[in-house]
């Protein structure tokens, strides 16, 4: 079977390579899903998800990109002209919050730099001022897959306790789930969207919300935007019988059974922990290098992909031509005003060490032929951090 | 690999089963959708499905079940308290009825028998009833899935122009779509609602549209729905540099171009002819067995599933169970009023003659087993229906 050039070596954030366990899946014969085996098959799949989400209440999934899953979140809780609060950590915050302003609701985007998380103390100060109580939710990026930045869920989730602000708490955990600890119920988090091309190793096609008490019961008492497709109470309701409103992704189902199953093996706290040294050995690699990560605040660095920043008047886009080109790397660009001036180095989902000591090896010589200057190799460095941890070959989970 | 009860002979009418090639699609590796890889391959999927919908103008392409299309016609194209007008074929007819009323508009339902087509007769009067151009769209189902009924589009199309209406012309081809002839601009239909788990023979997950410049002029002029995730000028604009306003299921596009690589391989005309013969076949053994075809008009007959009604008493449901059970079949069931009043033979995708026989004969003998009085056995009948044509050794896609 041919390769298109950047499938190789495929390290964007996401879309991740998928491993053949869960590429085989998709060689069983479809079911009915409305017999039994399609029953306990979504049955099963949405237990899985409940583990992993840290949930005992609903989860719905989708046969959507995780667009679809944003939209979901806001439809089913808000009403026409409501405000979210959007604290700026990147292009898909802002992404969330124009989606938001398509489906006339009203988004207040607290500015950022783009290189440090979310801010608890002015989102506390903006729900302070907000005594109209016209903010409804606030929408947060667990990790920025834009920047590499993780924002600290539950530190804003004690900001909104402490003003004593009713609104929704909704995490995006697309780029974090399965990569770093989340727990949907223990950090008091109203509305998680989530997808399965990341951590999941799926290919792209569904996204999923858990759907805690609050939010529900804001679909019950004040949502009134057209929901459709994305209505979760249709959806909560046929899944109790194991069923979907309309056709669910059977194909995509045994690929998500088969990746929980990945995951179960291997131990969440394995995974946590293999994708932290994955990310340590990558920053690592930077350092040497001389390069500068686009993340400023060392406690939160992405576990599931670094930005390096390359330096003034070097392209980020003739690299990743070049890595394209001449090595089979597809390393992911600079988004919105970050265009041309980071390249993002996906190690998310199935990647062992020494794996990545190659990407990181290919990456340097590509910086090399690019005429980027470097302070020097970055193996030796990544390549201490690994050997300082437990061995990658323990744990990787293909 | 272990298998599912009823997915050795998966009849339903759709998903279907899914040809070898095309799931051997999912093997491959994943290629960046933002790279020229992505782009060259987003770029002959849709020129692909241009040619299947017999359109030049753009194909938007979803991650979505076939309800996230019927949503993106609407949302696309109408305001709040717009009236649609949809002929009651069957259950589908009045679930995207109830999806409109859902996004705030408001269906006008044309009654029906659940056994005959769309009238086009009456579509021209209650459209010429509508002095005050409230209707913005009629809204037909090709194939009507839940019944076995087509309906005539072009009849529909010419009682729209007779009257001189100016509502759009929106049709549902889920089920007809690469097993019936079509053609989106020669039938002057203005918005085309297609989905992939029928006669493209991949599993569920995308749904698509072809979308006319009529189609596209109310989006300008009149639309005020939240469309966000479904919003198709987003999608065109991406669309033309090859790449998607969000990730793209990348893997059901490689199944995707593969799928129709089979149907070009095998020949519209012929995937056709083939589906009209196994048909054919199918009602031939019913009318041997003494049993009643749901679809009461001879030329509305559907080429993609043969409801059969059973005889009063006799419980669909439990005839599905002995089948499933007893021979690994899994037919359809009966939908919405047809409930354990019909079993819905899927004679559609990847099927042959033989297949076809081997199916009509394990379905004959749980009908006896069940206790269904049956006149005779409608294999003679069936085989000879075939052998009266080509050999179907020549024409199956896989």
């Amino acid at each position: 079977m041919s390769r298109d050039a950047g499938s190789r070596h495929l390290r964007i954030p996401g879309p991740t390579p998928v491993p053949e366990r869960i590429r085989r899946a998709f060689l069983r014969p479809l079911v009915d899903h409305r017999g039994p085996a399609g029953r306990a098959l979504t049955r099963r799949v949405l237990a899985g998800l409940q583990r992993l989400l840290g949930t005992r209440h609903p989860v719905v999934l989708y046969p959507a990109s995780g667009t679809g899953g944003w939209q979901a979140a806001l439809v089913n809780t808000l009403a026409p002209g409501d405000r979210i609060l959007v604290p700026e950590t990147g292009h898909f915050a802002l992404a969330w919050a124009a989606l938001a302003r398509e489906c006339h609701l009203e988004p207040v985007i607290l500015e950022g730099d783009w290189r440090t998380p979310a801010d608890p103390e002015r989102i506390a100060r903006a729900l302070a001022a907000d005594r109209e109580g016209r903010i409804r939710a606030v929408c947060l990026l667990h990790n920025e897959t834009s920047t590499g930045v993780t924002s600290d869920v539950r530190a804003v989730r004690a900001a909104l306790d402490r003003v004593g602000h009713p609104a929704l708490l909704m995490v995006d955990v697309i780029s974090s789930l399965a990569i770093a600890p989340y727990a949907h119920d223990e950090w008091g988090v109203d509305v998680t969207v989530g997808a399965v091309q990341k951590g999941l190793m799926l290919p792209p096609g569904l996204a999923f919300l858990a759907v805690g008490p609050r939010a529900r019961a804001a679909r019950r008492r004040h949502a009134r935007l057209p929901r459709g497709y994305f209505d979760w109470e249709r959806m909560i309701e046929a899944n109790a019988e194991g069923l979907f409103p309309y056709t669910p992704a059977t194909a995509m189902l045994f690929a998500l059974e088969e990746a929980l199953r990945l995951l179960e093996e291997e131990g969440l706290e394995r995974v946590f922990a293999r994708h932290a040294r994955l990310a340590a050995a990558t920053r690592a690699a930077v350092a040497a290098w001389g390069l500068e990560v686009q993340c400023r605040d060392p406690r939160a660095h992405s576990a599931a992909l670094t930005a390096v920043r390359l330096p003034p008047g070097h392209d980020a886009e003739a690299v990743r031509a070049h890595l394209r080109a001449r090595h089979d790397i597809a390393l992911g660009g600079g988004l919105g005003r970050l265009a041309g001036r980071v390249l993002r180095i996906g190690h998310l989902g199935d990647l062992d060490g020494v794996t990545l000591l190659g990407l990181l090896a290919g990456i340097e010589t590509g910086l090399g032929a690019c005429g980027v200057p470097l302070r020097g190799s970055g193996l030796p460095a990544a390549m201490a951090v690994l050997a300082a941890e437990e061995t990658d070959a323990e744990t990787s989970p293909s």
